[in-house]
């Protein structure tokens, strides 16, 4: 028994889209323990589509299908599959109904193409897309097969895997065992450094430690394979708790804590506000900070003070120190976070300032130097700099610069800043 | 005659490695307008790797393969593609040496495992790896037949195909015509609704017309083959101009003209100014118009109120309106954009407040419920009320919030608002 992932798309064949949800399927899949050997990628072409099914039902008996179930003439999956196995195609009423509700309730009307969406082969179920129009299919054509399908559209994917797919196929039996990892967490500290630190648990055999670059982050993932998920956490902790006693204060949280649910959680204990202050990042570190729901406990405001005039208005920030350092400075940094803290009432404030780039560079301020300051409910006030490098470009200089902001305040929430 | 491409490597069966040399490969081939019907992903098993050959060499006369050129135990690809052939490897001493000075570079001295790499199937050449030690081969075995073979590591990857497989490609008489296509991006209509307007369009040939979903909008991709870009620009032309006819207002832009991009050079024209005034986005507005360099000659800044007593202080919001109408309102939504406006001075102000949920909503003000305002260089204000629908998720309408506020200034600025 073993899956096998077939994407469908001629975008794919094209370029124009990234895969990842093959990616997203094949973490799924290992979490489940269910073997999958295969990923293939077809173009909207019945005839290939019909060849790629012919050649995946010798060698696999689960088929997780992606793409082309758009209400376009192009989206071919659904019928393609069905006649493949000689399997006529029926309306079902429930996802006609479905779609119209979904129309109506953004104040538009189905169109006539979303029919074709309401049609699957007969002895087939629907497999329910909650957050778009696509619903998948459940189906075994023939003893020994099960096939699913879903959108390609990676969000709907996602909620229908996790909503229905995952029971399914624990229903039938499979993924008993499982796979269950903790996604360790941490910031400053580099891959190679991480991993040296760690080095003698890279050998285990179960559960492993494996290290993961991330974006603005270095990651661990410790996973272990039992036959509960309950069992497998309790094989993950000592590891985890080992690597915690390592790293230290890089550690910043697993899984889904990101920095800003961890300084939400941190300013939550403390009973604190916050308020930003944001030049290059324009906005980018408030909604990094209202990304985690509940942010309102602690999260008041700020100001994007993306020019000048509103960095003095807004900010207080003093024009002669403006003119004698500019903007990217630490004395404007300070005086940033100072000014939005209290034009904000806030505990704490953050600023950021610095040059995103491309332009706006000069030999002593090159692209990618960024001043963050941050005031404190003692009303100081200090500020760090940091050189992200003009080879990171814009966007990357400007995520960092939010994510390094949030790392900073969580090591003064901390009261145990190493920066200082 | 049509190409293959062939991922080989355990790790993209566990997820552990998202895919990006599927779509790197696809856009190369794509643009050399070789033909590129599948894509097929496969793990470091000699017999699963035999049978993807078996199959490939029937639909594809040339395979590219990437991944397991590396000098561990694992990485097979070499080899067994030679065993498929039944062809002897011999070690060919330039790449022993190439490897030794390349370790030597660096200080280091060559490990014997790296002996491996030199090892190539008899008769095939070597496709030099400029920044790496695993080069890899370009091969013949059977007439009609062409292997390539890259490391996974998509940097050296992307090095060997510029320097090496491209004009091998073309001195086989491959890649004479070229693929070129512009991206057309759309707002205010639906997928169906749109591919409804241009079906006609779908059934042409050289150019083609796609529909593509994207997130907060909808894309045409219209792509023409021919023996030059500029050959295919000018058949792309008069089909994009008439797409656009159809389209009106709906058609933003193409390619990489983002809606932030589009109303910065509107701004620009008029020679304009901005500000924002962000509550359940809270900065994400500002973020995205400050992606665009050179968004200082518009953008001044904003004032990001997630708290009611903000909107007050900064946005001089009426505190009678906001206890009688509440922070998700019309009324509301006019104060900021106007609030804003007046207090940075700018020509235009916009504002965004909404639930984006989990939370907060009541039966009238469902989760997805918000307002966008505008104010205008005439102090003219005005609101709309979006519902996003709270199956979209807290990110997602905080997303399309943006997005809409964007969109709803770009109608403004063709002052041909279709909305009002």
């Amino acid at each position: 028994m073993s899956a096998e992932v077939i994407c469908i798309g001629t975008e794919l064949l094209l370029g124009d889209i990234l895969n990842t949800n093959c990616q997203y399927l094949a973490r799924e899949l290992a979490n489940l323990g269910i073997p999958h050997y295969y990923q293939t990628v077809v173009g909207d072409n019945v005839e290939r589509i019909h060849q790629v099914i012919a050649i995946a039902i010798k060698r696999s008996s689960i088929l997780i299908f992606t793409g082309g179930l758009g209400p376009t003439p192009d989206d071919l999956t659904t019928e393609t599959i069905a006649s493949f196995f000689h399997t006529p195609l029926q309306e079902e009423a429930a996802i006609i109904e479905d779609i119209e509700h979904k129309f109506a309730s953004v104040g538009r009307v189905m169109s006539p193409s979303n029919r074709k969406q309401a049609l699957i082969p007969q002895g087939a179920s629907t497999l329910p897309n909650p957050t778009g129009t696509a619903p998948g299919i459940i189906w075994q054509p023939q003893s020994n097969l099960t096939i699913m399908t879903f959108p390609g559209v990676p969000s709907e994917m996602h909620h229908m895997w996790q909503d229905t797919a995952i029971s399914f196929l624990k229903s039938q039996g499979w993924g008993q065992e499982t796979i269950f990892s903790e996604m360790m967490r941490f910031r400053g500290i580099g891959e190679s450094a991480l991993a040296e630190k760690v080095a003698h648990l890279f050998d285990s055999r179960n559960p492993t430690v494996a290290p993961y670059a991330g974006q603005g982050e270095v990651r661990l993932r410790v996973a272990a394979k039992a036959s509960s998920q309950k069992e497998a956490a309790a094989m993950i902790k000592p590891v985890a708790t080992e690597i915690k006693q390592i790293a230290g204060l890089d550690y910043f949280g697993s899984d889904d804590e990101t920095l800003a649910a961890v300084v939400g959680k941190l300013l939550t204990d403390v009973q604190q506000t916050l308020s930003v202050a944001e030049s290059c990042t324009g906005g980018g570190l408030g909604a990094m900070l209202t990304e985690t729901p509940g942010s309102s406990n602690y999260f008041l405001g700020g100001v994007i003070a993306y020019a000048n005039q509103v960095k003095q208005a807004l900010l207080n920030v003093n024009s002669q120190d403006l003119a004698e350092s500019g903007a990217v400075s630490n004395i404007v940094a300070e005086q940033m976070a100072l000014g939005v803290k209290q034009r904000l009432q806030t505990d704490w404030g953050i600023s950021i300032t610095g040059i995103a780039g491309p332009g706006g560079d000069t030999p002593e301020k090159p692209v990618g130097l960024v001043y963050i300051g941050i005031a404190t409910p003692e009303n100081e006030s200090f500020s760090y700099d940091y050189r992200f490098g003009k080879q990171r470009g814009r966007e990357l200089v400007r995520y960092l610069s939010s994510c390094t902001a949030l790392d900073l305040l969580r090591r003064n929430l901390l009261k145990l800043s190493t920066f200082g």
